[in-house]
């Protein structure tokens, strides 16, 4: 039996595209209670008050939503080292970036089944909270907003791809983590895959895009620190006219306890809690998902709401003709 | 720069002692809501609802309350064999068991500094449910018990140890993870250590024994889905005559919510939350505790119980004289 | 301006009819965490268990499901004196029963607009906990159970009449309470009716009997002590196979956040909590939501459920043809 | 048996003072989240986001903390004007003032055993909210705001008094309400008293003044949707340097769960969450706590604060010599 690959630390960050930058930026600061922590040319930076790096979210200013890259930090120089030569194998990299605000050097790759950029890094600038932001608890990275829905931590991102078949293979064969969740209906082309690099149950999810487009967004999440704190998030988007798409509710895939609201530019966003669950069997068996058990809704048996299987960033009229 | 050791799983499980045996199986069913999954020689075996091992909790009839031995489940057979090699270049090694009910054969040894007996496993016959208690969700091990505090899964396991700094060195230089948190006053011999081998922030924490005895158990950790059952979880045990020795609280150190009471048997139990807090950093800077840090308390600001610094199982009181 | 009627103190219990009595006997003490409080006739007596009173709710074997009867306890022998003077006016009033298990005498109507009986009653037998139920702390009224949902206390009832003005003018008239929220589109014909007797928002809800059938139960409620205790009633009904039929969620009507489910015997049942919203305003401005508010759904946007409308108990097929 | 009067609505104000009145402000803003709706002279009026009157805090400019008055407001012009005949029978009233900001004309007492201001009233008028505050959901007042600890609304109020007796007496005599819950140890002279004026257990609690003074404040409360939001405001107080005096824990007396805090001009505030609970029995019987009970600490077991019994405001030596 080979080892997993544990190389992979968690998901860094993740770019996004905005056609209403400061819009976005109000939203993720005044909704989400998220900090800018630096701007840049037409991208503006930002992270939740315990993310501990630079910034988990990159909004850059683009004539359509969607997705930019998004980003793994490895376990170590020698992890990323490992994983760059395992890419170059397969001739999929592109070579190394000079890093970007808050990180070192990146190595980009195109990620086979669903054309996303994704950039492996080790070296990263970690916040560093002045008096104004500073904790009154050594170990939380910035001070508790009390601002919005004061969201904790990135999460996990959700891809859209055309080939989630071929999206998982290279993930697990070449960067690494373990398949927590799968849906799989008749054959081996799965509906959907969950990845875990690390004991929290997915970093990464991929769904079918269904219009078999190239490089689309489903949604990016950050978590609250309790369920109670998702049913607050929804009052404050009810509050300031924020579209809620979907919950609060539990999913069943990876039980995440969600809310999906769209953001000004466009972006599904999600907010959410994980309650205790954690993935910790290093040798986890993929929980598959049948039609039969899709049916069945979410775990509360509410129906998913067709705008989840169709809606992604950009959608088809975002695009030139 | 050397890469941490990433060998380690996650704690597997702990052997406690008990003087009062089924009154203890008592508490663990009725109060915390965990489940019998075996019975062997003087020993009962149990799980949390979420736990996917066989068990989490071996409780053995004995004179007096502490611990047995503890275990840690490794990422893979050669994760398993690399710290074997380790453990037994440094000659502290005790040799392979034939197992127990619930793993295959496992690795033990004295740990230094404390006098505590590890086992390092792989093999694991993880728990299948039957139609009694299988999960609607697939991805439950078992059925939600609705039953007293209704434990999801093991935490963590904190142990006293005379020798606090030579536990440290060999769990980080021999067995692995890293270290998160520390209790650091004039010099280099800390009064609590904290070490995380996942992406939770702690799996096991060792604090100074200041009775210098050897082998003692401070407590064990079930973790629940959210601070709102923890205070739940306080109701229960008052209603049920359980002692509670100290919260519903927030811990400054690790943040975790808590509620400690002592199980029938004598032994120490939390109940807790940690949150939607997670270290991910693989490079995570060790947050270190002052004495003026410690002096105010908990995170907000309750005192720390006396008895948390003095009692731990066995008592002297315990032993035989 | 005349003075309100404040001379009901609150919902006192209803009598619930189910052809499966000992299946929903099983339900409400085992997935709500109820007790039985006593036995005669045909009829089971439960309560909650911070409810005061021998009991909430009487669930009666009746060929079909349904209502049998609801009462009301006043705030005084003499305000139940002026109740039924104001009843016996209006030619409306049946008489004086003998009282049942766990109340005095009470004073019968038929109540215009849905023809649900409904009676009055001062006297009452408070529930006295043995040592087995006797909870830790005086100011509960037995022990907090640790099973199931634990619900803490009858909450409101729901009633469907065909003639919810009717209802309305008679509740407001001759019994008292205020009208604290209404569904009112084009006319002065309400299709729903919410009226408070006390600063709880609302201890009884009436609304339209698409159907006209004569005295059918909507739901009854009981009362969790926070949100997540809803949510983890849902888990914990999942895990028993009793069907959901929406949420949790937020009403926009009354903010109660809600869980609907199906006890075996074939009636809605909602488990529910308020946060800590009450209605204190004596001269309460009635909230009156037209059709371009209820076209919105729930508060955060879900959509009411198809049966929400059309499903009441008895249903037409329950009953003899 | 005579009924007890129910002329009291519910605790409408409190009119606090403070020698920081900008910094009290900024607390009560910043911190709980509340909102300032209007300014008159030395005085800055306040209110919840749920709260219906114009505010349920005067801060009044003062040398030193306390309070100036607290106003009740009545259940109709009628019960009104009753209060009024029976304050006026026992020669303690003092006559009517012009009303002030958001409220008509009331009529004030120097409340014996303890040397309070009370007023009384029925004319209110009703906060109003614009564009800016508006909230989506038409039963409530004003929008959730998202910031610092949302509380929703006044709850209660707790004075000091040198003669507790004197304070029940007059209070059941002639004001109204019903006594839920009493601290009494050898005799009739309760260390305590909390009265309920509607279902919520609680409006007005009095205890002991141990420095025997006169017209001295313990504390304000306002009440959060849940205990998760006693948390989070825990957590908000901590980051933002607010000085926590005792708690998050549960009382024993009327099982509150609680957060004191200390605001900039020195009063004692509380962040509180009652769950479910309410009080519904019109004739509930006066819960007893005897020397042995009030030994036990609070509902877990913490140990009352001893400034707890000590500090109220003023204290002495806020005061000219």
């Amino acid at each position: 039996m080979q080892e997993p690959i544990w190389d992979i630390a968690h998901l860094a960050h993740v770019e996004m595209y905005s056609p209403r930058l400061e819009e976005s930026v109000q939203f993720f600061t005044q909704i989400l209670g998220m900090s800018v922590s630096g701007r840049a040319g037409k991208s503006v930076y930002l992270r939740a008050y315990d993310d501990y790096e630079h910034h988990t979210l990159k909004l850059t200013a683009h004539p359509h939503p969607g997705i930019g890259h998004y980003a793994w930090r490895m376990r170590s120089p020698q992890a990323l080292q490992r994983r760059v030569a395992a890419i170059e194998a397969t001739g999929h990299g592109i070579g190394w970036t000079e890093g970007d605000l808050g990180h070192g050097p990146a190595y980009a790759c195109i990620h086979p089944g669903g054309g996303h950029r994704v950039e492996l890094y080790f070296d990263s600038d970690k916040y560093q909270p002045g008096a104004a932001d500073a904790s009154a608890l050594k170990n939380t990275i910035s001070r508790f907003p009390g601002r919005g829905a004061n969201v904790r931590r990135l999460d996990h991102l959700n891809l859209l791809a055309k080939d989630v078949k071929a999206f998982r293979d290279f993930q697990l064969g070449t960067l690494g983590g373990i398949l927590t969740e799968t849906i799989l209906f008749e054959n081996d082309n799965p509906q959907g895959v969950w990845f875990a690099v690390n004991a929290k149950s997915y970093d990464l999810a991929v769904t079918c895009d269904h219009l078999q487009m190239e490089n689309r967004l489903h949604h990016v999440t950050y978590a609250v620190n309790s369920r109670e704190e998702v049913l607050l998030a929804a009052d404050v988007c009810l509050e300031n006219g924020i579209f809620i798409e979907a919950g609060p509710h539990k999913h069943a895939v990876q039980q995440t306890f969600f809310l999906y609201v769209y953001e000004p530019g466009g972006n599904r966003i999600e907010i959410a809690n994980a309650t205790a669950r954690l993935v910790l069997d290093p040798d986890y068996k993929t929980i598959v998902w049948t039609r039969e058990d899709r049916a069945k809704g979410q775990a509360w048996g509410l129906e998913t709401v067709s705008s989840f299987h169709t809606r992604g960033t950009p959608m088809p009229e975002d695009l030139p003709s």
